[in-house]
């Protein structure tokens, strides 16, 4: 199940019915992980999905199995978080979207890496 | 007592005696369930109703009544937190109003949904 | 000592030595008791007020006593809040002032009531 | 799905593979509720299960199911903890075994239940 | 309906379904207050009672009621806790018991009394 | 008021009532200070005081302005702790006791005192 | 690196060098994963383990990738505990040692295994 | 040590070698204490001082001298938040600073002041 | 290997494959530590790090190695801050950039000092 | 002044004035670090001491320049563990003492060490 790399046809989405209304859908998601492309080690993280939606929602067990993708791919923290924030926006157009990637300590050092269609 | 839909007609009004005011009322209700659509299994979350009295105030123990009617529908999270916020502009027109959902994880996975009035 | 109704002519003042600064007090009252004039039963919170003083500043200690007089008294949550702050701004005028009542759940519903001079 | 009463055949059960071992397995469920019998309002808590098992282990997704059927009956918090205790015996017989029903606060008291075969 | 002293005849009884079953009730009362004799002003605490019951449980309704009653009594913190372990021996005759009055510092000091019919 | 040593003669007692119990009486005081022989610079920490009374019980107001006498005395953390089990021995010879100082830190080291009668 | 199953031979040791002591390792693996055998879907949780070196200390490096190696693994919760028990055991020959699974909850029910040699 | 009354002359100061950057230095002393001018008991609190330096910064060890000098004098809450407050203007001209007194509760009310050159 | 100043070109950078978007990188480093000049003594803190990258990354398995560098150089808290501040910018020229030092109590005072390019 | 080894010679005492009493000290250091032998990298971590004192107690500051003599020396986490065992029992002859290790996580792996005389 886990053998292609997830892709933003992998996020299947059901219709808004409130597009008159402006309403945000927070998603979180801690129990990201993959694997880092140099030690070959598994990283762990949370993934914070914040997005408006438009005409599109992105429907919730498609998005799991996106994310369970991730697992054994070699893939760094800043190209999860950009790939996430990139297929959304392809599967969904939302109006407005941001995507953090917060990701557990190596050697002490802690990283977290925020993108945002507004900034 | 639980057996008719949630309705507007159920929450009941007092007046608002301070209308000079603008004032916040702060609700919130941590014991919401309804019923998943799709898997006919209780959903947990927390309601949180803010909103700025007009001339009517909703009356606390009709509130508790018409949520207590939620238990037994099926009904996705985005339909709850949208209909609790138009069930409320409808029963006392309040200056300004945002309703939150926020879920219990399923599968790992958390949401909250936001709706205002102001966005 | 808690026999009369809670009153501004309760709120003694001193005078503010500081007037050309705009400072902040902030006070918290943690042990505030009423009686729910529904059930004659105790209802309790906390009152947190905040204000700039002008020229006058209310004295601790008769605060406490005119809290302590809604002990017995049976109001509501919105009256508690909003009397509290009319009560501050006749007995002192200050330069702007809120006040919050956060009262404990009752069935399972919790209500915090914000005023602000300035909403 | 929810219409019949809960019973302890409603408990599925697999074999126990480490019987040698003297281990515990601990199982908490934060999402309970029932209906309290003398007003008809739902009434929510969390249930601990703790037990070392004999020959047999209880089945998680049949214990959520078995748990789902005390939504809408009306049941006293002691009748809950005590029967959760009773049924599990009759599933599986475990050598050793403790339930704790924790439940929400009405009226501004919290009850705790807890039941223990060592007891 | 506070105008009498608190009395063990205060606490309504019913009957223990499972008195082969060796368990325990706990129960923690948050909102306790009562009058310093000293000062005249009230006193806040949490009151928290355990005991395993033999034939007879209290009754909670009437457990809160007799709490309010302590409202506006002038009594000291040990009589308090003392008191209600008495009362309740009285009252339902309990195989095992302890209360323990937990109250809000005064003077930067804080206190707590602890009662138990082991000790 | 402060100007004479901390002794066991300050701490003023009441009779107790309840002798036929074994109850303990728990105080803590966070607001201790003394001042360090060494740097003549002051300490801070909290005193924790747990007892079983025997005949007479330590008035806390008294207790209270023996804990102000350490205010500037220049005096030891072991001292300190050790010195308030014995003045409490001599005030009010209780069934056990004991005495823990739990003092700030100083250069990244903490340092906790506990003192027992029956270890 | 992922593909062979975890074993007890990948466990290293090296000497304990203070055998005349007997004291406790303490480790937490909070990032422990494997695959549910029912649902193919990865299962979280934190492993720890607490043993009473004898001769032989687990070296953590080599810890470290016999638990990555579980990570493709489908095995169940009793599995995981009770196998990293029996191969810590088969390993290192602690004078004693447990081993506790505490797993991220599933359809709102949380399970933690606990197993020890002493029990 | 502790005899003379704090000034802004006990604040020494060394060079800020980073003038061209506006950046913020925050302090928290959590140590302060003082004697209140009406009863004569010691009064606590945290003291937070957070400026921006323009050509000098106050040293610590000055800063906690001029600190300790207020332990044995008598003063009100308002005045010792605004007098240090003055006294770091003095003494080393900040380009903006405010001060906050956090103090502990007395008869179950707790106070913060907090004074602001930009309010 | 921790002979060498810290300096600027310690910090090796990757190209930022992301441009186009105006995203964040934080950074946190609880385990920062350096010498006090004046006392000789090791000071600990923790330094955050955010920062919008332009075309360059700081890698981060360099940045340990420029943090470590530290180590046993006597230097002020503003000097650090500020130092990291200066190397960040010539190391990677960001877009926007603010370090922040937090150090642990000294004497029970404590600081933090805040630097931003947008300030 | 880092320069030599750590030994037990570095723990300077005092007597102990108390030796009628059985009391406890407990001290925690959570300013520890070393460097690890293998990697050359500093680790991190919390030392708690807690010891029952016969005739001597170990001085604070000597004790703190003891622990920073460990700053730049290779050594492993049981060996810091034991080592500051034996050294303390060395220096003070205590009636019984233990010491724990508890480092900072390296690879998602958190390590504590309990040593105690008891055991």
């Amino acid at each position: 199940m886990q053998n292609s790399d997830p892709s933003y046809k992998d996020l299947e989405t059901v219709p808004n019915e409130y597009t008159k209304n402006n309403y945000e859908i927070e998603i979180s998601i801690p129990e990201f992980n993959a694997v880092c492309p140099k030690t070959g080690l598994p990283d762990f993280g949370t993934i914070y999905i914040t997005y408006t939606p438009n005409k599109k929602i992105v429907e919730l067990k498609s998005l799991k199995l996106y994310i369970v993708k991730f697992r054994n791919r070699g893939i760094f923290h800043e190209d999860v978080t950009n790939k996430i924030l990139e297929d959304f926006k392809r599967a969904c157009s939302p109006k407005k979207i941001n995507v953090i990637g917060d990701f557990n300590p190596r050697g002490g050092i802690k990283t977290v890496i925020k993108t945002d269609t507004l900034l």
